[in-house]
C-alpha cells in the first residue's frame, strides 16, 4: 500500500461518538453475534448458528446456472435493476407462495436483500420511538435488534407447543393500551419458530387474525422456514387467510441458499410505494445478478425435489438431536419437538444460568445460544436454543452428549435433584 | 396460483397509512426515479440515467469467474458471511484505495450493498431529526433522499468549476450555527461530481479539510468515479490527507459492474463497530457470492486494463457530448467540462424551466434530469444534468441536437435573445 498522511493537521478531528444520533445508543452487539467467533472453531460442535446446510446442493448445477446467466443475459444481470425487484422473479415468488395457500400478484411483491432488509424497512416506515411491537416470547434475535434500533418497545407474548397463545395476546394488548402506549404491529414466525421450534396451529392462526382485526393491529408474518416441514406440510400461511391485514416476509436463504441474499415482502397496496422508496434509499436496488440467479434456478432446476432433499437432511439431524436429548439430558430439562425448521428450545431448571454456563460448554467443545438473546426484557436465563441444521448427525449426538454432561455437573454442583 | 381467502373477516384491517412513523412523510419518490419509465423507452435517447456502460466488459471472462467461484468455493460463496464483509475482499479494497493515495487497513473497511447502503447507515448512526447536513449545490439525488428520510435539514454549499468553494463553506457553517442548528457532517463528491461534473482541486481539498477540523465537522467523502479520469488521474482522495476526520465511501458499481451491489466504507476506528451492527440490523450480511465474485475478478483479471478501457469508452462519449453542446446549444447556455465520470451540468437562461420543458424533450425523443432533482431546496430550475455514460456517441450527438432544438424553440417562444 502506498500513500500516507503528508500534512500535519491543525485542529482535532470531530469526536464521532459525541455526534451519534439518539438511536445509536440502541445499536448493540447481540449476544448471538459475539458468540460466533468462538462457535466457529472447528474443534467445537456448534449447536449455536442458524446456517443452512448446503451439503445437499449440487454445486455443478449451480455453477451452470450462474455461468449461463452471465453468458446469455450478462448485460442485464450485471447492471442496476428495479428498486422493487425483477418482474420475472416476483412472478416466481408468487408461484412459490401459492404452495402455502397464498393468492398474490407480482405487483405487490418487493424483493429485498434477505428478509432482514424487509424487517428493517417495515420498522423504518412504522416505528416512532416508544411505539410498541408485540412479539412472541422468545423471538428472532435479528428482529429484536432491528426493532431496538428504531427505538421500539418490545412486548413479549407467551407461546406454548402450539405457538402464540391467543389469550396471552389479548392480555398483552389490553395491558399495553392501559399504559397509554401505541401498538404498531404483531410480529410472528408461525412455522418452526426461531428460536422456539414450535408451529402455530391452524385454529390459532384464525383466532389471532380475528383478534388483530378487532384491535386494528396489523400482522407481520415472517416465514423463512415454512417449506421445511418434515412431518407433512405446515398449515396455510396467515397471509392466505387475510390479504389486507398481514404483511408477509419470505426468503430463499433456507430453501435455496443464503449467499445471494434474496428475500421478499408481500404487502397490501397501501404500503407498496413507501416500501419501494424506503428500499431505494437503503440500497438503491437489490442485486439483479442475485435475483436472476435465483430465477434461473427456479426455472431450470427441480427445486421442489431439492427442497425435499433439504427436508430429508434436516429431518435426520432433528431426529439425532431429539434422540440424544432423551438420552443425555437430565430429567429436569424439557424441550420442544420441532416438526420442521432448524431449532429446538430447551428449558432447564431455573437455577441454571445458561449464559454463565457457556464457558464450561466451550471447554467441553460444544456451543449453543443462551435464551436471553431471544428476549428484549432479560428473560430466558434458564433456556437455550439448540440448532441441528448444520453439523452431521454424529456431531450432533456428540455435542448433545457433551452438553448433557456439562448440565448434569452443574445441577449436581447446585444440588438440584436430577 | 392456488389458494384464496376462505373466510369472511369480521372487523376492518388496520389502516396502514395512519400508522406510519413520522419519518415516512419524508419518503417521497424522487423526480429522477419517476423519469426512468419514460427514459428507458428504446426510441428515446436517454441522457438521464447514470447506468455504467458494460459493453466493454468481456462477458465470457465474467462467466468463468462466477462459474469457477461456485465450483471451487461454493460452500462459502453461497453461505451467510461476515457482517463486516469478506476479509479477502477488504484487503483488495485497500489495495484499490492506495491508487488514490489512501493508506488503510482491512479492519477499518466495511463492505456494503452498494455505497448507497453506506450512506444509509451513516445517516442512521448520526442524524437526529432536524440535524443539518452540508452538501454541494447541486448534489447526488440518492444522498438527498436518504438524508431526508432521516429527517435531516440539507444546507447546500456553492460550487464552481473547481468544486466546493471554501469561502462558501465557511459562510454556510456560520449562517447555520447562527440559527442554533446542529451540523452533523459535510457530504462531498470530490471527483467528477454527480451531477456537477466538476472536480475539487487539490488545494481546495486541503483547505476544506482544515476548515472542517477547525469547526469540528467530519467529512463524508463519496468517491464512486475517482478512477474514471480521462485527462490524467484525479487528485489524491481527501481521506489520503486526513484519516481521522474523513469517512470514505467507495463502490465497484462504476469500475467493475453495479449488478453485484458491492460498495464499502472506510471509517475511523471509533465508528467501525456501530457501522457493522447497523449493517447487520439492515441486511444481516452482504452477499458472500457478490463479494467473492468481485474478489475473484480482481485476483484473476487485468482489472486496471479493464478500467482503462472503460475510461476510453467514456472519454469518447464525453467528447461527443461536449462537441455537440458547442454545436447545437444556444449561446445563453453554459456547461461544465468533466475530466472524468459520467455527467455534464448545463445551465440555461433563468427563464427556462427545465422541468416544464421535459414533455417537449420527450416528444423530441430525448430525456435528461431537471436540475431541481439535485437540490433539497427547490433551486436548479434552469439547470439540467446530461449523462454521456450509456448511449453510443452517435446517439449522444443525435440527442443533444434534438435537445438543442427544443431549447432554442423555447427561448424564441419566450423572446430570449440567442
Amino acid at each position: 500500500m502506498s500513500g500516507d498522511i503528508t500534512r500535519i493537521h491543525t485542529g482535532s478531528p470531530a469526536n464521532l461518538t459525541e455526534r451519534f444520533a439518539h438511536r445509536a445508543a440502541h445499536m448493540k452487539q447481540s449476544e448471538i453475534r459475539s458468540l460466533f467467533a468462538v462457535a466457529s472453531r472447528p474443534d467445537i460442535v456448534s449447536l449455536a448458528g442458524g446456517m443452512p446446510n448446503l451439503s445437499a446442493l449440487p454445486m455443478e448445477m449451480m455453477a451452470e446456472v450462474v455461468g449461463k446467466l452471465v453468458r446469455e443475459n450478462g448485460q442485464e444481470a450485471l447492471q442496476y435493476g428495479s428498486g422493487q425487484g425483477h418482474p420475472k422473479l416476483r412472478e416466481q415468488i408468487c408461484e412459490m407462495m401459492a404452495l402455502e395457500g397464498i393468492s398474490s400478484h407480482p405487483d405487490d411483491v418487493i424483493v429485498t436483500t434477505g428478509s432482514q432488509q424487509a424487517l428493517d424497512l417495515i420498522s423504518r416506515i412504522f416505528i416512532d420511538p416508544g411505539d410498541v411491537v408485540l412479539v412472541e416470547a422468545p423471538s428472532y434475535v435479528g428482529a429484536l435488534g432491528t426493532f431496538a434500533q428504531y427505538e421500539a418497545q418490545v412486548v413479549h407474548v407467551a407461546m406454548d407447543e402450539n405457538g402464540l397463545i391467543p389469550a396471552a395476546l389479548r392480555e398483552a394488548i389490553a395491558a399495553t393500551r392501559a399504559t397509554g402506549r401505541k401498538i404498531k404491529f404483531l410480529y410472528v414466525i408461525p412455522n418452526y419458530q426461531n428460536p422456539g421450534g414450535v408451529t402455530l396451529s391452524a385454529a390459532r392462526r384464525t383466532e389471532i387474525l380475528d383478534i388483530c382485526r378487532a384491535e386494528s393491529i396489523f400482522v407481520v408474518e415472517d416465514n423463512p422456514y415454512g417449506l421445511l416441514g418434515f412431518d407433512g406440510p405446515s398449515p396455510n400461511a396467515m397471509r392466505a387467510e387475510d390479504s389486507e391485514n398481514v404483511l408477509y416476509l419470505g426468503s430463499f436463504s433456507k430453501t435455496i441458499v443464503p449467499g445471494f441474499r434474496v428475500g421478499w415482502a408481500l404487502v397490501p397496496d397501501a404500503l407498496k410505494d413507501k416500501l419501494v422508496i424506503a428500499s431505494e434509499s437503503s440500497i438503491l436496488c437489490p442485486s439483479n445478478f442475485s435475483q436472476l440467479a435465483i430465477s434461473g434456478y427456479l426455472s431450470d432446476q427441480p427445486w421442489r425435489d431439492q427442497i425435499a432433499s433439504f427436508c430429508g437432511l434436516y429431518q435426520v439431524r432433528r431426529d439425532a438431536m431429539l434422540e440424544s436429548l432423551d438420552k443425555y439430558f437430565p430429567q429436569g430439562a424439557t424441550w420442544t419437538k420441532p416438526a420442521g425448521g432448524f431449532y429446538v428450545w430447551v428449558t432447564l431448571p431455573p437455577e441454571i444460568d445458561t449464559k454463565a454456563l457457556m464457558p464450561k460448554a466451550i471447554v467441553a467443545k460444544v456451543a449453543y445460544v443462551p435464551g436471553t438473546a431471544f428476549y428484549a426484557d432479560g428473560l430466558g436465563s434458564w433456556s437455550m436454543r439448540l440448532s441441528y441444521c448444520y453439523p452431521t448427525p454424529e456431531r450432533i449426538r456428540e455435542g448433545v452428549k457433551s452438553l448433557g454432561r456439562v448440565i448434569n455437573t452443574e445441577m449436581e454442583l447446585r444440588g438440584i435433584s436430577n
